[in-house]
Formats: C-alpha cells, structure tokens, sequence
C-alpha cells in the first residue's frame, strides 16, 4: 500500500510505520496510508528558518509574485492529475474547480496584486511619513520586515488544494516559508500538489515543507518569529491557540473555524422577484457544493416569517432534482462526503439539530445515489430544516455537511439580532434589492462578520456567491468563527511580517527604507535627472528650476484659453470675499503647468511618460506677480521585472518667490531602464 | 483611611470591607486602601455594552474627536492635583510630566489625527474598492465598525495616567467604551483621573468604567465582542491570554509586556563624536527617568567592545551625578520605585544578573538619598554592570528599576545577533552617525522590534528619545514584548473595530459606505451640483459637460505658454518612437486643465476653492482632433464640526470621442455648508 511522504530538511521521508488508512469517499477502498513518524519536527523549522527564510529573503516582492505567477501556471498544466485524486473525495468536477482551480487562482491573485500594490524592494513602507517634530530632524516612518520564522500551516480536510494554497501565498509574498500539515482524510491531493510545486523548480529550498500525519510535537519548537494559521473546528482551534509554546512566546496564531453562517431575504424579495430565485438557489448551491462540508456554507437561512412556507417550498422542488451519487457519472451535481466519519458526524449534529426543528426535505438515513453503494460511500440527502428561531441550537450546532435551517424573522432588527446569536462568522449574505434594508443589515452584523455579500438582480450574474473566499478579500471571522484573518490582499501578507515604527531623521529614514524623505539631502550635480535612465538614476537626484513669475496676464490667458473662468481667478471683489484667496489666484492647473514647464527635459531621453499624479494639494495660493519655482526630486524607483522600463516617482514642491509651499505632489513617471 | 472608590453601571462604587493599604513611595505613609469586593463586574460589562456603546456610535469620528480634545484641555487645566499624587508614587516633576501630560498629549494626538485621517462618519472605509468582475456590477469594498463589546484595559503601575489614556483614546474614537483596572499600588492616580473625566461632564454615560482592586471574575463574562488590552509582566500576560473566555470567545487580546530592550551604539561613534555623548546620555536618562520603571527602558546596551571602557567610564561619570531622593526637592533627578515590594523585586533580578556580569557604577543595598529616608522610601542606586554577552542573563532577566548592562559586540551581524537574543522587544535605539551602518541594524532587528529610534547629530534636539511611545507610532513588540501593537494612530482604532469585507453591485456599496462609488447611478437632474451647499449636496449628484475637441494648435499653444515643450507633444517622428504614443499627444496638465474649464461653475457660490488632486492617472493619450468629455460626481461628503464648510470629493471621469477613459482622478473642494 502507498505511504504518504512528508518533504522536510530538503528530501522527502517515507515513514516505515504501518500507519492510518485513508479511503476513497465514493468507493470505500483503501487509498493509501500516513503516518509523520520518523519525522524530525525541530530540524525541519529550523531548515525553514535557515534556508529558506534566507533564499526568500533575496527576493523582492515583485521577484516572488513573478514565481508564483510561474507556480500557478505549472500547477495549471497538471490540473488533470488533482482533478482525479480530487474527485477520490467525493468531489464532482465542480467541487474540484473550487478546489484545484480556485487554489490556483489566489495564487494568480497575489502574484498580481504583489505586483500592482507592493514595491519592487524587499522592505514594506507602511502608511504615510509621521512627522515627529517641529523643524522636520526627527520623523517616524512604519515599516514591514519579513518574520524569521516559519509559517506553520495547519489545514483542514475539506479543501486539500485550496487551503495549503490560499495560506502559502501570502506568505510566499511576505518572504516566509511555509510548513504545510494537511488534515489526513484528504492528505493525498495535497501531497500531490507539494509534489508538483517542488518539481516545478521554481521555488528556493526550504520555502515549502511538508508534514503527512500528525502533527507530534511540532509546535512544541515553535519560537517567537513563527506562525501558525490554523483552518478547522473551534475546539482544535481553541486546544491549539494555548499550547504552552504558542503562549510563552507570543506566537502569531491565526485561526479560521467553521461557523453558523446565515443568509438573510429581504422582506422585499417575495414570489416572482429575481431576489426570491437568487436566495433559494443560493441556498440549495450553499448545501449541495462540496456536500456542504464548506465552512462558509450557508447553516441558517432566516426568512421573513410571511415568506418562510414559499421558500420552503421552492428550496424542495429545487433540492428534489440534485442528483447524487459518483462524481464520476456527470449527471451527478452532489457527491459524497470525506468519509464515513464525516457522515456520523454531520448525522449527530443534525439529530440535536431536530431537537428544536422539523424536516423540511430529505432524510437522515436515507439516499438515492447512481453509480455509488449508498452505504460503502460517504453519501447522504441534503438536509433542510425549520426551526424556532428563539431556540438554541439553530445558532450553536454546525452540521458540517449537507444541512442548513430555515429561521423566520420579523424585521431588520430581529435579523440582525439572530444573524448575532452564532456569535461570530465567516461570511453573511442579505439578498435583496432594498439598498435601505442592505445597508442596515450589514452595518448591524458586520461586527460580527468577516465577510458580506449582497446578492441582488444587479449582482447576481457575476456574483461568486456566498461561499467563496476570494484573495483580495479578508477572510476569518470574529468569536466562533475564530477571530482571524486570512488573505485580503496584501493584509495576508503583511500578516507575516513585523511592523516597525522607525524614529531618525530624514537622511537615515531615506537609507532604511530605500525612498527619499524630504528633507533628506538631494543632488542637483551632474546631468538633469530626466536624462538619466532608471540604471543611472538614484534618489535624490533633483532638479531645480525657475524661477518664473505668475502675471495677471497669465491668469486671465489661462482662464480663457481653458474656459476656466473661476471668480477667484477673475474678478478681484468677489475673490477678496472668499474666505481663503483674499484677492485674485492663479488657477491651481496652471501654476502645476508652469512647474511642469520648468522641470521637464523636452528631448527624447530615458523619460518615457507620465502616467500621473499623487496626493496633489495646494497650500498657499498664487497671486499675480509671484514668482515660483519648483524642486524635483527622484522618490522612489521601481524596475519592472518583465519590462524594459520601470516607475519613477518624483517629488515635486513649488514655493513662491517667499519660500512659502505653493504646492505639493508626486509626479509619476515611465522610465526606460537603460538610455 | 481612604477607600478607592470604583465607578461601574452607571455610579461610585465604594467597598465596605477593609482593602489592602497603598503606601506612600516616598514616606512609607498609608495612602488609601483598596478593594473591588462588590463589584458585580458582569453588570459593568452590561453597562458598557448596553449603554456606553449605543451612545458612542451615535457619534461620527469627529464628533468623538471633539470630545477627546475637549477632555484633554479639561484634564490639562487640572494637571497640579495629578502632579500632587504623582510625586507620592515616587515621581520626580519629569517623571511627572511624562505621566501625566503625555496621558493628555496622547489624547490630543488621537484627537488630531482622528479629524484629519477619519472621515466624518461612523463608518471607516478599509482601503480601495476591490474590482471582483468585468463587468464591474460586482465589487468588494472593505469597511471597520466598532466592535458592540466593551475593551477591558488593564494597566501596569507605572503610567497610571499614561497608561490608561492611551488605551482609552483609541477605543473612545473607535465608539467603544471603556472598562479601565488600574494597577493597585498606583490606582489612587488612576481613581482621580477617572473621576476628572467624569466630571468634565463631556463623556456619555458608560463610555468610561472603573475598576479599582481585583479584577475578579470579570475576564469570565468576556463575549466574543469584548477586547482585553494589559500592560505588565510577561507571566500575567500568558496568564490572561489563556483565560477560558478569552480562549472560547476569540477575545481579541493585546499584551504589551516589559522586553529587555537595547540600544547600539555605532562603531563610527567614538568619544569626541556627538553620537558618544549622545548614547551615555541617553543610557542614564533611560536608566533613572521613573527610576528605570518603564517598560521601554534601555535594558542592554551594546558597545563596539573597542568602546566598552569609554562608555563605561562615561556612564559612570553621569550616573555620580544623579541627585537621589524625595521629588518634592527641586535638586533631585531621580525618585524613589512605587514601593517596598518593587525594591526587592529589582533585587532579586540584580543578584540574578550579577551572576553573568560585574557592576560598573552603583550598589545593591546602598543609595544616598535627599530629604527622604532610604529604607522607608523605596529608593536604591542606579546600577551599570557589564557582562559577556554570551551568557544567559542579560538577554532574559529583567531589573524593572534604574539597572542596565553594557555588552560588547563586534560587527553588525553580532549587534543583530545579539538584538534578537531578547527574543522579542518593544523598542530598540541605534546611536550612529553612518547611515548605512543604521540601515543594516535596523533591518536586520525590525522583526524583533516595535519601534527603533536611530539618533545622531542630526535629529538629537528633535528627538523624542528611545523610551517614549508616541501615539502616532505603534507600541508593542512581537514574543518576549507580548506580541500585541498599541497606539500607532488610525491603527490603534481599527483594532477596536471589525474588519468586514463587503461584496455587492456599486448601488448597494454606496449606501453602505456613504461614498459614491463608479457604476452606482448619478444624479445629473438640477441645478450644476457646484451651486449646492453641502447641506443640499449629495453624493451621485454629477454633471456631464462637453465635448471640447482639442487641436494641435492647443497642444502648441500650451507647451509655449508653460514651456512644456516634452517631444511627445511636439515632434510627430520622435513622438511616434515613443512605446506608448504613437504620435504627438497633448498634455497631461492640458487635458485636465481643459476638464475644469468643462466642469467649473464660474460665478460665486458655495465651492469655495479647490484644494488639491488624487489619484491622478492618464489613461489613454490624447490626440489632436480628440474630444474630451468629463463627468463630475459628488464622491465623499466631509462636513467639518468646527467650520463654516467642509471637504468634497469628486470623482472625475475623463473620456474621448470612443467612450475610452482619458483620465480618472479625484478633485477635492471646499464647500460651503449654506449658501
């Protein structure tokens, strides 16, 4: 029978124990078995730290996303081989898109916001410069450094794909290496996929390790610069976040748990609306996919107590036509569970649940499948329940399968209250087309929910539904739902790095973080900077030019050749009454024209184009007679990996003929990389 | 005997039993006793769930800013009678001010900054809107609300005003209410405070509770939205962290803990250097400021082993100068510790200590005092050893009193090595003067610090000093630090505040966030939406103007009017070479100069001025012959509580003849709130 390897300190172990079989959901049979004895637990963190850690470390931000981009599109090439040892688990063909697919979209997806939001630098600038002090020595400026430790990944069964993924790019990203434990049911995709990502070849060594079986004492190692995320139930969420290691050094523990997500119709959505359809469907879908073993399945659906009979009728009819069976048969919609295990599970809940509910479709014991053993496979019939919404269980018992209960409520208030009684979770959703009523619903439970999705007729097409995470957003919820936060774009990332407030002046904050900080010194020797190519090019490199004095003329051309003809421009009373100007201003567009017109080299050079402008403000006005001068300065200097050019921001600061800020922006611009 | 008195639901609270006697710092006299028996700390937690909360969220972040100001200038006219209590906790006037109006200057900062980077709203906006669709009908768009529990704020003895205030500012402008437990030995500081806010009459009732004693079993009857921020020990840190409902409920939990904190000296900084002078300086200052009693104190001080004898010999120079003794004499520059017990408690870590090093200036058992008596009054010598930085000791015992050790290093890895032998710090300071020496430092340690102060010449005068937290910088330090983050402005707020992630149609994520968001319906009925007051304004309200075609002879006009003569608008041939034009354009600044002519309402009215641009990009290249076309929609509504006017942000929209955006950028005004 084939064992499950782990890959830890550079090779991977095969243990030479016997050790648990795994089955195949549909089938029963043995699949393989796993067991992490043999494995050295201490020196695989270690190797991470030491060898990994480092290797990442190398890299910028954009050098990572450009690998993962790569990782993705390999992982996408060997689709096939997931999708097979996918569907082992009971998953259909959609089930394993969500999986396999969706997995390598949040690695597509951090590639790409890397790209977009994050510098081409190994150093995070967090927020805004914080000036410490009157004459400008002593700022404070946030940064982010990479922890150096490792971010151990502990998932959960359901997703074996996309749960090791979503967790290891924003770490990848951060430039922290992973150490993946999937939960055992499903072990075997991912031990496919760590395969696969190793023999792509692109990662350094030791940025993924990985540990098939129990954990032993893997976090009895764990030290201050280390991570855990945590994916599964609220108890091994809660057993785990005290262990003696985690606590004594202040770990970093991230917990994301199932919980009693609800979906809540709008009191507008009756019979015949597109709203009424997009909930009931919904819901089904919620119950159906992944045979409802998603933590963030819809488990209470409230409903205003007028409308509860129609949905529950509408929920039957749609539930009688899921077909379930084999994943392999493709009439097939809804496939088996992980396992035997699960089904008792998720059959014990649902008897707690009955206790404050009655059936409203389906059967505990019961199943019509094609092509499978009702028995032998982990099947079961979704089940839809209604309960009283005043009683406890509907908001305490998950049933982690096919299950979910109708709840009736009587207005905002008393949907909110209910959608607060499951005390923290992942993902709400309201579907109605009452913005009023949306936006009083999510404002009320949003304190208690990590996600919202408003679904609606305007949404709906291309809506991704209640149940999907998605990279660019948060997900995690507080209280049961574990307190936690995953992803969210760049937050996920930032996650595993140490934000630093760093005090000094602005000479040393412009070394540290590699981004010229006004006040810093600044070259005007040499060549005009717009002559020299992102290579040449340092920051601090300045211009200095003017200065040019601003006439009346100029003002009143400008207003008639733009059509701009503001009073504050032109008519002397009316602007001395506006409480700012005291009298006639040049117009804020003309006096960054002029500057424009004094700092630009107009020759064919490294310059490619400006591409825009940033946080322009204008401080004091311009009054006919000044005389202006501007201050150009390189900020920031970003190559591009995958192009000849890269980004050049300038800082621009224009002061009057008194030294006085007449304004204040950052000019962006397109640089060739070489002349 | 006084009895300490708590305030809870709603009313004083005074214990009928005897309470444990508070002693005098100075004099060993009994100030005041002190017990929580009585306290039914469930009820209190009702109270600021039920009442507090509910009136704070009433009020938008400015509204909550106006009243924090208002609350420092109250405190700040009664600052002599904290001064009077002050000094019996053994605080000298410094020690004094560093306490007590650096409690008031955090709440002037929060204040500050809440105005200027929160919106005037209760919602806060997280970020950009997160495109989830082609199409655009479907989007993400994170927000913050306040959490609906209350933050228990539980406070070490050494800053029993900073410390309580600069946990209440940010959960105060978050709209969550406050439940503060003072240390015992200094909570006759803390009582007074309190009672000075309440009295002020500015809070609404519940947003400030009083906890003076034990805690009790108030950490039993913490929810899921309920939060927990302690100052102290490391012990009691993992002690609270594990507590069965802060462990159920996912209770955030922030721990900010003493570190054995260390500053570096460069090796460039030799004696005769400012930096020298500047590092033994600040090394006494942090060793006798509160008499060493801050968790931010330099605990190691790591010297070029080169320099070790120089600075010893400096320090010592210092140290003799220290006048010791009752705070009431104006000669004295170091006070006693809060009381007997801290004494021996520092004692006992000294002997600890001296097992791996020698002493360098002071004693264990003998201190020369002015106007006090050395054994009534809790007062002892400064001590500076010096030990092999190899051994144990100095990196994890810390003397929480005026005690420091000098350690030799060699080399920047050494001095980072040995950094992060703290395993985790709350600050750390460089004293150099070689930027690229301060850079490699700071890098290498950022991920074991909070902050990092890097001093020299330059920012010396300006300079607040390694041991000051600033609220606009974040406070805490990852492992042996507690692993939380406190302060740091906006981020202090948000964590008291859930982060949802918001999916839905552009209609729905504009009436949940109060801004205008692209794909949402505008209104262009009306009058031109520059004729409205910001009472009459309202987000969506637009107008379309246009088309303008521009010429080449605008182009040529323009870059002779600004001397923007950039070969992209000038020279079809080299414009054409150009990996983006493909032809001469016309000018960014021309482009957006036209648009204002398009949108500008000429006469006078409630748009008062235009104060600067964001987010600037151009898209697409304008051509000679193009027509531009620009929409102008009211975005962001910003009304200022203390002004006749407010901000608005508009969203403008710049397209061509094709329908394809020329520029899209956000135009910020001033407007008046009546006509």
């Amino acid at each position: 029978m084939a064992m499950l390897r782990s890959y830890v300190s550079g090779q991977w172990h095969t243990p030479s124990v016997e050790g648990a079989p795994l089955h195949d959901a549909v089938t029963g049979e043995e699949i393989a078995r796993i067991s992490s004895a043999g494995v050295d637990m201490a020196a695989a963190l270690d190797h991470g730290r030491r060898v990994g850690g480092p290797a990442l470390r190398e890299l910028t931000f954009h050098q990572r996303a450009a690998l993962l981009k790569a990782l993705a599109s390999h992982l996408r090439e060997h689709r096939d081989e997931l999708y097979a040892l996918s569907a082992r688990s009971g998953a259909t063909r959609t089930d394993s898109l969500i999986d396999v697919d969706g997995g390598i979209g949040v690695l597509f997806g951090y590639a790409s916001k890397a790209k977009r939001e994050l510098p081409n630098a190994s150093v995070y600038v967090d927020g805004g410069l914080e000036p410490l002090s009157r004459g400008g020595t002593f700022l404070g400026q946030h940064i982010a450094t990479p922890l150096r430790g490792v971010a151990v990944q502990i998932n959960a069964f359901n997703f074996p794909m996309w749960g090791p993924l979503e967790k290891f790019a924003p770490a990848f990203i951060a430039g922290v290496p992973s150490l993946i434990k999937p939960a055992s049911q499903t072990a075997y995709i991912t031990e496919k996929l760590v395969s696969l990502m190793l023999d792509s070849g692109l990662l350094p060594e030791g940025a993924v390790q990985l540990v098939c079986g129990s954990a032993g004492d893997l976090l009895d190692h764990l030290t201050e610069q280390d991570l855990v995320g945590f994916t599964g139930s609220a108890s091994t969420a809660q057993h785990l976040r005290t262990h003696p290691a985690v606590v004594r050094s202040s770990v970093r523990f991230n917990a994301e748990a199932d919980s009693l997500n609800c979906s809540i119709l709008g009191p507008d959505a009756e019979p015949g609306t597109p709203e009424f359809d997009l909930f009931v469907k919904q819901l089904v879908s919620e119950m159906t996919v992944k045979a409802g073993q998603k933590c963030t399945a819809i488990r209470r659906a409230l409903v205003p107590a007028g409308l509860l009979d129609a949905v529950a009728e509408a929920a039957r009819e749609r539930l009688a036509k899921v077909v379930i069976g084999n994943p392999a048969n493709e009439s097939v919609r809804m496939g088996a569970l992980a396992g035997l295990e699960q089904r008792e599970e998720v059959r014990r809940s649902l008897k707690a649940l009955l206790e404050a509910g009655d059936v409203v479709y389906g059967s505990l014991d019961r199943v019509d499948v094609v092509d499978a053993d009702a028995e032998r496979g982990a099947f079961m019939s979704p089940v839809l329940l209604k309960a009283d919404p005043d009683r406890a269980q509907p908001h305490e018992v998950e049933a982690f399968g096919p299950v979910s209960t109708l709840l009736p409520y009587d207005g905002v208030e008393q949907a909110v209250e209910l959608a607060a009684r499951g005390t923290g979770s992942l993902v709400g959703s309201v579907v109605t087309y009452d913005a009023d009523f949306a936006r009083d619903v999510v404002l009320g439970v949003a304190p208690w929910h990590g996600r919202l999705l408003v679904l609606d007729r305007d949404d709906a097409k291309e809506s991704t539904g209640h149940g999907s995470p998605l990279p660019a957003l948060v997900h995690g919820g507080p209280g049961r739902a574990g307190g936690g936060e995953e992803m969210g774009g760049i937050r996920g990332v930032l996650h595993h790095m140490q934000r630093t407030a760093v005090q000094g002046s602005p000479r040393v904050l412009t070394a540290v973080t590699g981004r010229w900080v006004a006040g810093a010194e600044r070259n005007t020797e040499g060549e005009h900077p717009f002559r020299k190519s992102l290579a040449e090019l340092r920051v601090g490199d300045t211009v200095v030019a003017g200065p040019r004095t601003v006439t009346l003329d100029d003002i009143e051309h400008f207003a008639s050749f733009t059509g701009d003809t503001f009073y504050a421009h032109m008519d002397e009373e009316a602007a001395a009454a506006n409480p700012f100007f005291g009298g006639r201003v040049a117009h804020g567009y003309l006096v960054v024209s002029f500057a424009a017109g004094l700092f630009v080299s107009p020759e064919p050079g490294p310059v490619l184009a400006n591409y825009g402008l940033e946080n322009l403000r204008f401080l004091t006005p311009t009054f006919p007679g000044d005389e202006l001068t501007v201050t150009l300065t390189a900020k920031q200097i970003t190559p591009r990996e995958d192009q000849e050019y890269g980004e050049v921001r300038w800082d621009a600061d224009l002061v009057n003929q008194k030294g006085e800020s007449v304004a204040k922006y950052d000019v962006l611009t397109l640089v060739a990389k070489t002349r």
